[in-house]
This record gives C-alpha cells, sequence and structure tokens, in this order.
C-alpha cells in the first residue's frame, strides 16, 4: 500500500525511455526530494524496468510496476492514439489519477497523444471550456515566465483567454510561492484599441475584473524574456510559435557566442576559462531547468516533460509535479474559476 | 533636377530625427552607397536640416529640401495621424513616391501612422488584398530570413496569407539575389493537419500551385533563427510576437553572457580578448543590420526604419531601399501575382 505524495508515471513515454525515467526519478530522489514523501507507480514493460530498478535502488524501494506491454510512439496522432492506446504505459498512467490511486501524472511520451488521454480520461474541469498548456520561460530577472496555451488550443475566443489567465495565474501561485503573480495579456503592442477582436475583448474582461487579478494589461513578445509579468496569456497558435521562437533565438545566440569565443588565435588560450563561463551561461537557459509542460484546467494534475529530456531535466518535470500535488492547487483553482464565473453571470459576460 | 534613384526622406521621423536621418544618409553615401547615382527628397524643417546639411557634405550635394513644419509624433494614434497630418514631413515623403517624383520612401517614425498613410496616398497594388509588413532576422546560416506580416495585418484569412508568400518570396529574391528563395508557412507542428483553419487552406493552397514556388510546406517557431527557410509566411498577430519574443531572447542571452563572462575572477584577465569576441558576436546580432522593415504590396515602395536607431541602422534601411529601387522589383512582382490569381480562378480558390 502507498501513501504520501503518489505520482504515476508513464514510464515508457519519451526517446529514451524507459532508461532516462528511471534514472531522472533516481535523480529526483537523490538530489531534490530526499525529504518529500513522494511515492511512484510506474506503468510500464516490466521486464524492462527490472534490470533498471536493480541500479536504482531508491525508485525501487519508493515505486510499484504496474505491467503493459503496450506503448504510444512518438509518431501517433493523437486521434490514433486514442483508437489503440488503451491500455497502453501512458494510457494507464493517466487512469491512475482519474482512479484516484495517483495525484499526479507525469510522462515524456508524445505531447499530443497525452494531452487527448488526459483530455478525454480526466475532463475538464467544472468551469474550464478547455484545457490550456502551460510552460515556463528563463527571463532576465533570474526567475520564470509562464506562458500559456503554449498548443492545446490553436483557435480560442476572449472567454478561454480569461481561464488562461485563472490558471496561469494559479499555477504560478503554487509553483513558485508568488502571492499575486503578475497577469499580462499577449499582444503585438500595449495601447488600448491595439490587436485583434478576441485580445480586445479578453483586455476588456480581465480589466472589470474585481476579482483581485494582478492584471497588468497587454504585453508584447519582448516581455516573455524580460520577465515583465509572470504570466502570459494567449491563445495556443501564437504561444506555441512565440515559445518555439524564443527556444530557437536561444540556440541561435548560443552557437554564435561560441564561435565569437573560439574564433580568434587569442581566444584560444582564453577558451578553459570561457568554457567555465559558458558552463554557466548554459546552466542560466538550460532547456533542463524549464523542462515540464502541465496541462492546467483538468480534474487531475498531467505533467508533460520533454521527450528529449535526459534524467535531470525528468526530475525537473518531477520537481513541477509534486510542487502542485503538495499545494492544494486543484481546489485554489475551482474557487478561483468559480469567482471569474459568477462575476462573468453578474456583468453579463458571453463571447 | 534630380535624376537616378529618387528616395524620399521623412527626415522628421524618429526617436533623434532629423539628426540621425541625416547622418544616417552621410553614413551611407560615405560608406555604402559612394558608386550609386541616389539622390535624395528630405521633407521637414528647412531650418533645422541647414545646419546639419553644413555638416554633412556628400548628403547636401545630393539633396533637395522641401520645407514642412508639420510633424507627426511617436504617440499619434494612426487614424489621428491621417486626420491632422496632411503636409507633414511623413505625408509628404509618401506623397513624392504617389506623384512619381522618388520611387522609394523611408521613415523612421510611428509605423502605425506610416502604415495608414503609405496605404491611403499609395493604395495597395492590384491583386494584392492587403500590404504586409517583411522583416528580416539573422539566422544561424550567417543569412537573413524574412518573416511576413510581422504586424499589418493583425487578423489574415488564407487568401492573404497565399499573397504574403508571393510577396515575400519577390522581396527576397530582390534583396538577397537567391533564384528560388525557399518559403515556409508558420504553424504549431511540420504534419500535415497541424493548425488552425486558416493555415490548413493556406497550405493546401500553395501545395497545389504550379507557380514553381519553393514551397517547403510548415514550419515552426524555431526554423526562424535556423534559417530553415528564406521566407516565413504568417499573420500580422503572430509574426509580430514572433519577432519581438526573438528580439527579447537575444537581449535576454546577451545579458546572460555577459554575466558569465565577467562574474569570475578569471575572467577579469581575458575581459579584453573577450569583448573582442563580444563585439564581434554583438556584430552578428547588431539590430542595425536587420533595420528596415518593409510595407509590400503598395504601389511604390515604403521601408521603416526603427524609431530608435542610429545612423549606422538608418543607413541600412537605406540599402534596403535602394536594393529594391535598384531592381525591376515591383515589376516582378506584378508577375507573380497576376499568376497567382490566374491559378486561383483555374481551380476556383475562394476563401
Amino acid at each position: 500500500m502507498l501513501d504520501g505524495l503518489i505520482i504515476s508515471i508513464d514510464a515508457m513515454g519519451g526517446d529514451e525511455s524507459p532508461d532516462i525515467v528511471i534514472k531522472g526519478i533516481e535523480y529526483f530522489l537523490t538530489h531534490e526530494g530526499e525529504g518529500r514523501r513522494a511515492r511512484f507507480l510506474l506503468h510500464g514493460d516490466a521486464e524492462l524496468l527490472a534490470p533498471l530498478l536493480d541500479t536504482a535502488p531508491r525508485t525501487r524501494e519508493r515505486s510499484e510496476v504496474f505491467h503493459t506491454d503496450k506503448t504510444v510512439s512518438m509518431e501517433d496522432k493523437p486521434s490514433q492514439a486514442l483508437r489503440k492506446g488503451k491500455g497502453s504505459s501512458m494510457w494507464n498512467s493517466v487512469a491512475a489519477v482519474k482512479g484516484g490511486r495517483a495525484g499526479v501524472v507525469v510522462s515524456a511520451g508524445n505531447t499530443g497523444a497525452f494531452m487527448a488521454m488526459s483530455k478525454l480520461q480526466l475532463r475538464a474541469k467544472q468551469g474550464v471550456q478547455r484545457p490550456a498548456l502551460a510552460a515556463s520561460w528563463p527571463n532576465m530577472s533570474g526567475k520564470m515566465t509562464v506562458v500559456l496555451d503554449v498548443g492545446a488550443n490553436v483557435e480560442c475566443d476572449a472567454a478561454q483567454l480569461t481561464e488562461f489567465a485563472i490558471l496561469g495565474e494559479a499555477y504560478f501561485r503554487a509553483i513558485y510561492g508568488e502571492e499575486r503573480p503578475s497577469v499580462g495579456l499577449l499582444n503585438v503592442g500595449t495601447e488600448e484599441g491595439k490587436g485583434n477582436a478576441v485580445v480586445k475583448i479578453a483586455h476588456e474582461r480581465l480589466s472589470q475584473s474585481q476579482l483581485g487579478l494582478n492584471y497588468k494589461g497587454f504585453v508584447e513578445g519582448y516581455d516573455i524574456s524580460q520577465g515583465n509579468v509572470d504570466v502570459v496569456v494567449t491563445d495556443g497558435f501564437t504561444g506555441n510559435v512565440a515559445l518555439k521562437t524564443a527556444e530557437g533565438t536561444a540556440k541561435l545566440v548560443d552557437s554564435l557566442v561560441k564561435t565569437a569565443l573560439l574564433g580568434n588565435i587569442w581566444s584560444k588560450f582564453t577558451s578553459a576559462l570561457n568554457s567555465i563561463a559558458l558552463r554557466r551561461l548554459r546552466k542560466g537557459l538550460d532547456p533542463r531547468r524549464v523542462n515540464g509542460a502541465v496541462f492546467l484546467g483538468l480534474n487531475g494534475i498531467a505533467v508533460k516533460s520533454h521527450g528529449g529530456t535526459d534524467a535531470i531535466g525528468f526530475s525537473n518535470a518531477l520537481n513541477i509535479a509534486i510542487g502542485l500535488a503538495e499545494t492544494d492547487f486543484q481546489g485554489a483553482l475551482d474557487e478561483r474559476l468559480n469567482a471569474l464565473h459568477d462575476e462573468d453571470d453578474n456583468i453579463g459576460f458571453i463571447t
């Protein structure tokens, strides 16, 4: 019988599963989660998992394996995964949350399939039209900016953007402990009257609200990396493009730095010293640090680790999962959503 | 009487005009445009321009001043600018292109006002529903990626995206001399079936085309900085957010590099060497290098320099302006647009 925080794991999800998954849990238990009472339900191929658990004693002690030899591949379309993926490690890992056997599920598998299975099994919370995927991005202040939606909904209306503001704010508070996270609405300019119809209506709705939201109005793409607000709200199309553009730009600059520092004869002498500096730089931009997108607005918490991550990255996704499971994230969110929709009714907000 | 390439200049546009504008032209004539027969029509306050021209002999020799004391401020809304900005330096600089007295207009002033005035006076080309703003972004291959639209149209349909592909391709060819620039459509994933309705229809239309377009299908935000295609087509909302996100990320990484290289005691010794390397890095990312967004699809060429640029940045905007004026950009574009719309008629494309 497991007690404490129980985390359901899709042990077969990701490019190098189940290897990275088990190493990630072991890393977490060794470096991050020692004092935390987390336990794990491992869904996957028992035969593959057994030898890995032999090399990961902390994980073995705190885990229970639930065998299935069915997996969802990284190439499956969400519709295919739903059709033929029942009983797979991914499906079962979500089912454990639905059945109340775990508080949160973590998968490094196929994002579309994971979202589809989570949505189908866990269902959207009452008061949430569309769950949203929230990701964290490092910013100038050394903290993180949460951006949502980053890909769950490629078309959104104003009421959905308003809900995303509530979801993102509650998430930021739970994870980073900020009492009143600031929220901005992504637009092409900060002046009133800028943008398309959807953001204009959402802006009006959020500005009118008496919920005590720390709403800062419109922000621009530039503000994501500057950290001018804690939470950036946008539709899943724009958010996905913004996040991937930021990733591409960070990689470009990283490559230019390398070229610049190694490109002249003098810098050859200093490259050992530079490499220390560059290691520190890369730590600041480490994709593992920002690993773990959360699917918000479901009856249950679903955390998506990057498919190509390593053990440290997977461990960070566990950190986020446990951070949410440890707080009363879902209860606090319900309260906020109810208050929002009471207000909707009072002001007659329909989009 | 002026001959050769005639460029109409809004001498009062930008944060530090007319100073930067005159210095920019002088820089261009000294370093970039010596052999080019460019001449300039300077629209602005003659009293302010006279002492500046005294210190810029090359510019004075090749310019004619058209006095107006009316200016458009950086804060004016486009509608205000249209209402009260007739006869301003910006208005008159566009009017010179409309009247055939210049081939191209360059302004570092208020972007919204400049687009509105250009659109009103120059009008969209036949076969163009909506002109688009195209910007260049440095990429991994050391070349530039052209992204459009980056802010002229916050809502776009599939037919407009298709036209943007033609506009962007013709622009890339004219400026960078590439015979068959590759074109990608910005989306949240590269697989068929991804994205919203608009990009799906535009993708189908572009895939069907027999125009010989080098269309590569969907690309993601990541691909902009990687340079995987030459031209990235998107709506003005997404494009604006993407470009500003990229700018913010580049600034973040630049700041992290500085901190990393100066943050430890050893690197103090190497900072002189590093500063050489960093200068080279900054050159690669120099915003002045990418200065000059072009408003494409009008009967006339309008180039928007960044409002906060310096002389070198303004000079680069002139480079783009002259690059377009020197080729038969507009004629070639008309041909492509006609071919596109003939094909539209043949396949019965309506959105």
